[in-house]
């Protein structure tokens, strides 16, 4: 059997590089998931996912997150939450409860603090003042508020053919109290069933949430479509649609994975993803929209270089 | 054109009747939708909705409710949400933002109070009671306290031909803080395409999110199913799924309209909905599961007597 990883953006290439090292001692795609999605989470340089990321409109930072199993559709979710260091962790952890598994708000931290896992004040340093520069920036100008929702997810495969899927994220910057977004949403924000596949979205969520396209996409897997079309025959027609209606549909990406190995990306946004399989090392590529059929390409060395500038 | 409505449970025709009036008077499906779901969350007969319904573990009241508009596929949505007299008119309310459409916790109570919407505790003397005497019986025993869980969901067809779609509930009683279910989930607890059709879902909301089945459901419904043959085709070969794998599948109920009228449900349990059509009253139908073809019948005087004991 293989083994491998998708992840969205650049930043998912920090966590997919230890978990693969997992998953090749043969551990479980659980346990890979949330060792990838744990390292994003705590890396500040990154700040639209757990510690550093952006906070919203009230200068706090809100998380949300979800974790669900191929084998066994068990989902665990948090959404809006505060001050947990490892939201992926928790998620995972409600995803074994047998009730109460999507908890929002002050319930999800309660749920995390009465179980043990590790709070932490999410704002850093520079995510505040980024915060307090915006707001000036806000009252001085008329301007659209938001603009980093880059949401980490990933789909991973172990080498006993067990699929799982994760997503983490801190929202919108200077989005409303409590807001959420597709990224705790099954559906939407992420699907996986071992034996068809998986999917993950990142984008604007407001529109992401308004069609299942990561359910979609597994089930077009399902009736044997590959990654690459499934995404395909899902994402673009959706896009289309709400074009037609005048939305000026905003950011749509997917990555997508089938237990071969097989794995595609959709997307109507420059889009960079990283990928791993087997003993190989992790890849960065940059999609480029075009039409339906993006281009993609890995990621040169100055391009990777001006991504991590200031780190 | 025809008009029409369908709704989950006895309760659904208290809104229905009203809303049904609106409709025959040319006034919108979303205007008669939230009527129709706002006569069943002010009513505090009806415990699992709205005013009255029966608190989480902690004795507070928290709602879910969702919007969604089958023309512009705009979503509005509340979870985790205290307070507010009337979730389904918030979260049309939010379906109208340019952005943050789903707002969880005590930011959707937030956005209530800064909307001039009325806030209102929604814990009547009669559900205080019954949690008290729960508490206790659950300290004295070691039981399940998941009993009641009945969403309300509607779809709505108007004149125009304009779709929507809306659920609201108070969720598992004795849940715990935050707990959400499939409610204001789309795909999962709702979803509307006017020009395909429209679902919703009532049942035990931890299993219905394992799949975005009304979002299949009105897929189906586009390649040309009837709303019945559509949710057969869904619903039941994942419950049959869940059921391989071990997981005794709780409570799945669902019902569908199309654009022409046609109507269907689907369901596990034994489970009443309302129907009205054109001019035609409200009629309520109870359901019995018979593998995948449900036996419908109308209720009688008797069992509605006994539904509505005690009002």
């Amino acid at each position: 059997m293989t083994i491998a990883m998708i992840g969205t953006w650049r930043m998912a290439e920090t966590g997919i590089t230890p978990a693969m090292a997992q998953l090749r001692q043969g551990k479980s795609a659980g346990d890979a998931l949330v060792t990838a999605i744990q390292a994003v989470e705590d890396d500040p340089f990154y700040q639209s996912v757990g510690f550093g990321g952006l906070p919203n409109a009230a200068g706090v930072v809100e998380t949300d997150a979800a974790y669900m199993d191929g084998d066994t559709f068990q989902i665990g979710a948090l959404a809006g939450a505060r001050d947990i260091a490892h939201p992926i962790a928790v998620a995972r952890a409600l995803s074994q409860e047998p009730a109460n598994n999507l908890l929002v708000g002050p319930g999800a931290t309660e749920y995390a603090s009465t179980h043990g896992f590790p709070l932490k004040n999410m704002l850093t340093e520079k995510a505040a003042k980024q915060w307090a520069a915006k707001r000036q920036e806000l009252t001085a100008k008329d301007l659209n508020p938001y603009d980093g929702h880059d949401t980490v997810g990933m789909v991973a495969l172990d080498a006993g053919g067990h699929m799982t899927v994760g997503t983490s994220t801190s929202g919108l910057f200077m989005k409303r109290t409590g807001r959420v977004g597709d990224s705790p949403l099954p559906g939407a924000g992420y699907y996986v069933d071992s034996t068809i596949g998986g999917a993950a979205a990142t984008g604007m969520g407001e529109d992401l949430m308004k069609a299942s396209l990561c359910y979609q996409t597994v089930q077009l897997m399902g009736n044997g479509l590959s990654a690459s079309e499934a995404l395909r025959e899902a994402v673009y027609p959706f896009i289309a649609r709400l074009a037609a209606l005048g939305q000026h549909p905003r950011e749509f990406s997917y990555v997508a994975l089938s237990p071969s190995g097989d794995w595609g990306i959709a997307t109507n946004v420059e889009f960079s993803f990283a990928v791993a399989q087997d003993d190989g090392k992790t890849q960065i590529y940059l999609a480029t929209p075009n039409g339906d059929h993006p281009d993609i390409q890995p990621v040169t060395a100055a391009w990777l270089a001006k991504e991590d500038a200031g780190r």
